[in-house]
């Protein structure tokens, strides 16, 4: 094994372990768990926690990913390349996702799901079993996508979010709706019905404010929406060249 | 000690431990700990947190309980047989709860409170301090039950949930509200009065909507409320059969 | 090292350890780290999680403090003297606080924020960077200080807590906005505007409901703010006799 990965952690010999792998301190890797190449993991999490609901499919990890400390990840989810999460965050069996995923602190995403590419989510986010996230969508804190239209019942229907979509701070999406690409839901809203493309919704219940890209920059700089025009922090070059071909740029402090 | 007990766990010679226990890596187990028989407390965890509150009483765990890693335990608070709970959870003193409790991951009860049997608690749920919640209820994600009607102040007065009510997702219930027995309280809700028995409440503040009753199921297949008519995953057999012969069944999908 | 620090505990050497500080099991203490005496940090805790953004200054947590178990905090803040959390809180870097502050359980403190005296957050308090928080602040769970106006965006604008504010459950305020010395914030509000002094508002956008001075204790007691003529737990007696002469006092339960 690495000379990183801590003689305090307690990893199993059956998890497959890439190159360049550092594992912390306090940290217990299980059997069910395939880690990529320069994956990061840091103390006090749990990897690969058994669920009789993941079918016995393993987690894995793909390269250049990094696991803050505290984390507790089920067997049965798949992420790809280049994964970011804060701390104690929680995720649980069956969930798909793309490379680049930001998981906040604190998140609970509860599996069953899938996600795309360079998607974020901030601190505390809620995602309910049977959620479809599409690409570069980002969701803020306290915000839960529901599944169930009257619960407690089996009737579980998830929450989609359509690329680029952002869904804003103590946000309810109530089961089975669609929010449209690059739609904005505002802070505390209770989105109970669909969210057209480009548009800005809020309230409790949500109502269409206007189109998105009619809010400006606070500073005069321009339009806040599609915000893929002048937010680029930490995305890779290729993905800003093609959102420049796509939606333009207006950024004076690119910082891709 | 049973050989289910990790070498790297910390457990005191003090702590009385049932039949077979079995202790995850790198939890510690203070003193004032009962644990019965056949409870399994995973990694990462606390009991037994020593707290002046609890006046020297001991944390009780009965027996066929499951604690997941990461949870923190005060001494002073005695849960029933076949507790459940997720991960991050944190119960603190002087908390008294009946048989088969589920306390879901990132859940926050502040401990003096009272709550029945069969009670289930999704993620992130917040109790305050003198709560008194009766039995089969069921209360989502981010919600809180409040407990002080002008903050800072020495004047708490508990929320009241009576049986079989559901408080879906991110509701706030404010000091001293009593939710009737079978009332539903619908998302992203404030409640600042109480709520009549099998009434449906929404809204902030939150109004009658009307009956609980009244709520169709979406795919078709009847009434959603009372919900003990057709969900009854991971209730015992006995309860099942009580609640036919009172409030009917009209589940096609048992999987109790 | 003391006799107080686990043995199961990893301490760095170049971590600079007061006298009579304690340190639990399963805790990692980086290099970057400055304990005052009689500090005690709990079981299963990060301190001095090394980050870019800390420009290399160390974490100091000042003399008699008290960090509750599995809880993280970055390099790069400064705390004043008794500082005190719960659990599972985090605190990132660049963050300055002044005596006696008190971190609930799982609060999520994003940094680069200034905090003053005494104050206090519940559990799941969330500040996002660049907050500005006066003295004797009580904020509750579940609140959010926003900072971007156009999420996702460069464009960070915090919010400003002025003295003796008290926000309570569930509460979003948005970005800029500045609450008055001595107003208060109605559970589940949405604040997007500045509040005045001394009043009380709520609601989604947060109205004014009238003056704080005007909401009368549910015991008949008297008025319940401003909070400090009542509410007196845990606060020092110097700090009391001047609220006593500023603001007056109708304790008759004093508890300080």
């Amino acid at each position: 094994m690495s000379e990183k990965i801590s003689p305090l952690a307690k990893v199993s010999e059956k998890a497959k372990i890439g190159h360049g792998v550092a594992i912390g301190e306090f940290t217990v890797i299980y059997d069910n768990v395939i880690l990529g190449n320069n994956v990061v993991v840091e103390s006090h999490c749990v990897l690969g926690y058994k669920s009789p609901l993941s079918h016995n499919r393993p987690l894995v990890i793909s390269d250049d990913s990094l696991i803050r400390s505290h984390c507790i990840f089920y067997e049965g989810s798949t992420f790809g390349r280049g994964l970011r999460t804060g701390h104690h965050a929680i995720v649980r069996e069956n969930l798909s996702a793309g490379i680049e995923l930001q998981i906040g602190t604190l998140c609970d995403f509860q599996g069953d799901s899938e996600i795309g590419d360079f998607v974020r989510t901030h601190s505390s986010v809620h995602i309910g079993k049977k959620a479809k996230i599409g690409n570069c969508v980002w969701i803020f804190p306290y915000t839960v996508l529901t599944n169930d239209p009257h619960p407690p019942s089996d009737l579980l229907t998830g929450v989609v979010v359509e690329d680029y979509a952002v869904i804003a701070t103590m946000c309810v999406i109530l089961p089975g709706v669609r929010l449209g690409t690059r739609s904005v839901v505002g802070a505390h809203s209770l989105v109970n019905r669909d969210v057209e493309p480009d548009t800005l919704v809020a309230g409790i219940p949500a109502r269409k404010i206007g189109m998105a890209s009619e809010v400006k920059m606070r500073d005069g700089s321009g339009r806040a929406y599609p915000w893929m025009r002048h937010f680029h922090r930490g995305y890779p070059a290729a993905l800003l060249e093609k959102w420049k071909s796509e939606f333009g740029d207006t950024s004076q402090r690119k910082s891709g």
